[in-house]
């Protein structure tokens, strides 16, 4: 399916290789991912894309996939924080000068696409809106929902340092150091029962 | 480099492609994926590569990319869970039965890769180990350093739902209802000042 005429560029790709790229990575084309798309492509651009910059997001739903597909910031390699408060905004920041462009979704703007507004503040049923429909939406509103501010970083800026390394009595596990003696999950906080621990069959490279 | 003989399908493609795909995605080979990627493999194998895992991942550091690299499960999607724990060790698990495997690095086993051991247990200084060096040995050990379990899931197992969304009277911005009246941001956990807020200077699709 087309949805937007001329393939435009956004985070410096053809948009249908964007969605593309979404749909193998998120499992889907999530609309909220599809929305954060155009949010790193904002961020990006007025950031410069050639600054070397960290991510924190305020969502833990969609956008920080968005962030990992089309910035150099992964959950795993440290460069994007995760704040779990459910706000749909993202900030990139240089981390050397903390500066940064925040870009969030503006509800003033957004309701000027009534399909749209419905869906992100969840007022209809999650599936009364085709998602062909409620794309083409979001892929014509693109920027135009968006607000950005420049800001600079107070909190959450630096890069979190790896501890020295505990072994715990009871699992012979490795955790961090600064934690206690016995780790997380052996004083009570696990989530699992073993039913069965096992030997590795096959040695293998 | 080429550091196997053979190139030998890890995750279901061949491990020279998932090298690629990590550096791709992570910005660089960190010796920390490449363990995870085998612990990947092992986790995959146990449970089946044709089940619908969800995954919990007991670290934030290198671990949870190769989840989301390599299984359907992205931080995005809700399908991956991140345990702050800084324990190297992941469960795959079917959330209809809430049986899984978790894996782990066995020191252990672990203490037969002199040097591999060192490094994970930041024994030595972090550059103190060339990096090819490095991953020659992870890639030379695999599985041999790993355990696992089966486990049934008691906690964590569950997607996380999204709730109602409120509009901050401060900021304006929607926001997770069973917060409270006003955002965490507005409220005083936010992490940024303003330096100027812009409006978008060209509406585009």
């Amino acid at each position: 399916m087309t949805y937007v005429q001329g393939n435009p560029l956004v985070c410096g790709k053809p948009l249908e290789e964007c969605l593309r790229i979404i749909e193998q990575f998120h499992g889907w084309k999530a609309p909220g991912l599809v929305l954060g798309l155009f949010m790193v492509d904002l961020a990006r651009e007025l950031i410069d894309p050639r600054t070397e910059a960290d991510a924190v997001v305020e969502t833990r739903h969609c956008l920080p996939d968005a962030i990992q597909l089309f910035t150099p910031c992964t959950i795993g390699n440290g460069w994007m924080k995760i704040l779990d408060w459910d706000k749909f905004a993202l900030t990139l920041y240089d981390r050397h000068t903390r500066d940064g462009f925040r870009v969030w979704v503006d509800l003033e703007k957004m309701r000027r696409f009534p399909k749209l507004y419905q869906w992100y503040m969840r007022l209809v049923p999650k599936n009364a809106i085709p998602l062909d429909g409620l794309l083409y939406v979001i892929l014509t509103a693109g920027r135009q929902v968006l607000s950005s501010s420049s800001v600079t970083m107070s909190r959450y800026h630096g890069r979190i340092k790896k501890t020295d390394v505990n072994i715990c009595p009871v699992c012979n596990e490795a955790f961090a150091a600064n934690q206690d003696r016995i780790c997380l999950a052996c004083k009570g906080d696990g989530y699992y029962e073993i039913r069965h621990r096992m030997g590795v069959s096959v040695a293998r490279n």
